[in-house]
């Protein structure tokens, strides 16, 4: 008899498993369970949407149910499974829009139902008006709702709340930023927020930092923010202050967390339960930095974690040996990237960490219309061990990060990064690639 | 008393090393020379100031002879080192434009004499209206026979003859290229040169490959091209068909060139003789894929290449430990960039090379104005370990070669590449970057 694999969570890591597994394995019968109305979405392009710049929240979508079906894997929409029977090996789903509920049997079973958005504990959050940005129909609600606001703001200044920045400046809206931090983009060091901060302010975005939202105030809906200083008018909120995973269902039958909250799993992406997977925003991953749990939901990653799931469900050798923190955004006219350790996450780690900061551009000094590219190098004292880089540069040139990225994935130095040939030519690139004028001042 | 370094060649290399020694050891005298008018330039901008986009060929100049002064270093433009006594430690130096000689003492010695354009040996390549592109003076000469120019074929379809087709394209001339190889950038694997082809004659750039050229013919100046099958009527051509290392002087007092022509140097850009260097286009490397030497005359390079030298004569540690072959090229609208070994080149060194060829995009599937991005993967069958790419894509996006660029370095595999953590956002690459789809095709 064929086995039977019960995917939990349709999103990037489970439709990923879900397919990766039927396509390795055509015996193996393959159901997913999505609670909201889509699959196989890349929820990272939402702000693009809001932007006006993608003209359907269906485009966001890679495959359809029906695509799926093709390929024989079953996805049901507006399906949640609430409940899971493990000795029993059975799933009891509820049918969101039939209201029956039913149980569904299970050899396999991989959990990816994502992460969600944190809601700060403040009067008023609940309020109309005011959103979080997680799933499509999120991004549909925020829309609809967006043609009637004009005073928009958005508390949090990370990647999320900074590209709907941008999303809600390109449709002309006016745009507060609120962030509890001292700065900007406060996963990034200090000299990579101040030119986010000062290309914020260039495109008209009000940016305000070190500032705790005490509550969302309104009649009826959302008409202000309140801070402990000022009252910021609003006709619409975005919070945007973090996500967590959504563990509650798998810890409800005996998955194991790790020390990030995420669900602890080994690089086949198994959880402490046999048969159980799991995969993409809930799961953790190897920070191979510092060698330590780390957690990071991003949807390539989850992409990773599918793939891996699915090929070791079906039977194959795949393994997944973690991440380095990579992750790059759009702000305006700027391109930010990160890889491995900021400078301080660095000391916080327990490095002995250097850093350098420098300022180039992306083309030799005699071709027309260069932009500025910086670079921030971090690295162990002695050792000269790579640590992480940040880059600040125009358009894919700060895919340059994804060299230092490659370096950390196997312990590089700066002088690994010095030797490196590089490809140059003056559209391109100023004869020294600017990782590398970095790498020779590092000392 | 203090030492003197006498470099012979101004241009990359030789003002890296004058510059670097000089910073490194402010007693050293420096003292360079150079026979062309400028010094340290950058020739590889050659192409964009005939395209017009810059407007001196001076912008090409880094640093004048003034600016050096000011840093302590001596650099003479038109004055030629015509003789080297090594056991006498001294040089000849031709003033060229006084039509004096004289003798100057050295202590070390930086043989940094460049490469020159191959003429091929047919008639008609001394004829008024034909040019080499190599230096800043053949730019001013095509830059003012250009106006008068209509007709112009380039004959060689390198780099330098699609980066000079496209510039004569931008000023609105017509142009035809001939390559005596099947196809366009024969260094090239067939899949990259039938895209650049295409993009040549989207652009108007008539493409004749497979031809011999076998005389250039006019009364007073060129006027056309023959090959076997017909003639091109021409008002100026462009000979292209390569370069070679000017190792003449070198060899004329014992300077040993290496297997591929160019001077044979160690770690330190030491030759075989005591307290003489070789630095730049003049000087062979290590390619780190195959340990073997390989002569990669690029103004990258040679600015490693006399960083290196100029530490090391200034008492310092630098090695310089080889390349891997990386390279990029703006052809119109598509970047392509090179790494490694070529498909052809890996058969030929004697591996047992397999290839991946994929398309993807340059950013998610939803995200507006996406570009063809084009994948070829090199490994060796077996242990998977990479032996080179290429790709082909627009603008920077074309840098991802340096990911594998960075893996060569170290024998990284398909594997290796596989488990990269990459930078990802919609703006930038599809979930999967290119290079990971690559990878995951590779068997």
């Amino acid at each position: 008899m064929s086995k039977r694999l019960v995917v939990i969570g349709g999103v990037a890591a489970g439709m990923s498993a879900a397919a990766k597994a039927k396509r390795s394995n055509p015996d193996l019968e393959v159901v997913a369970f999505e609670k909201s109305r889509y699959v196989s979405y890349g929820a990272c392009g939402l702000p693009y949407y809001l932007a006006g710049w993608i003209d359907d929240v269906e485009k966001l979508v890679a495959r359809t149910p029906e695509k799926f079906a093709k390929q024989g894997v079953k996805a049901l929409v507006r399906h949640e499974v609430v409940e899971v029977d493990y000795e029993g090996r059975r799933v009891k789903v509820a049918d969101l829009d039939g209201g029956r509920e039913f149980w569904e049997p299970f050899d396999y079973l991989v959990v990816s139902t994502g992460a969600r958005p944190v809601l700060p504990p403040i009067e008023g959050v609940h309020l109309p008006g005011v959103f979080t940005l997680r799933q499509l129909e999120d991004g549909e609600a925020i829309m609809s709702a967006l043609h009637r606001a004009q005073r928009t703001v958005i508390v949090g200044a990370g990647y999320v709340g900074l590209e709907v920045a941008e999303a809600f400046r390109a449709r002309g809206k006016q745009v507060t930023v609120v962030e509890l931090a001292e700065r900007v983009l406060p996963a990034a060091d200090p000299e990579v927020s101040a030119l986010v901060h000062e290309e914020l302010t260039r495109n008209g975005v009000q940016v305000v930092t070190g500032t705790e939202v005490e509550s969302l105030t309104g009649l009826g809906r959302v008409q202000a923010v309140q801070t402990s200083a000022f009252e910021i008018p609003a006709d619409l909120v975005l919070l945007a202050v973090g996500i967590r995973p959504n563990v509650g269902l798998a810890t409800s039958f005996g998955v194991a967390t790790g020390p990030t909250g995420a669900i602890a799993v080994d690089e086949q992406l198994r959880t402490n339960l046999e048969n159980v997977w799991a995969a993409g925003d809930v799961a953790e991953s190897v920070h191979l930095v510092t060698g330590r749990p780390y957690w990071l939901p991003l949807g390539d990653v989850a992409n990773k974690h599918g793939r891996t799931a699915g090929t070791v469900i079906a039977g194959g050798l795949a393994s997944f040996k973690g991440v380095v923190g990579s992750a790059v955004t759009k702000i305006f006219d700027l391109a930010v990237a990160f890889t491995g350790l900021s400078e301080e996450d660095a000391r916080k780690a327990g490095f002995d960490a250097k850093s350098v900061w420098i300022k180039s551009a992306d083309r030799a000094h005699y071709y027309p219309d260069p932009h500025p590219f910086h670079v921030k190098l971090v690295y162990e004292g002695g050792s000269g061990r790579l640590l992480g880089a940040q880059v600040v540069g125009h358009q894919s040139d700060a895919l340059r990060i994804d060299v230092v990225a490659t370096l950390l994935h196997r312990g590089g130095t700066v002088e690994d990064l010095r030797a490196l040939d590089l490809a140059y030519a003056p559209p391109f690139s100023p004869v020294w690639d600017p990782l590398l004028v970095a790498a020779n001042q590092a000392r």
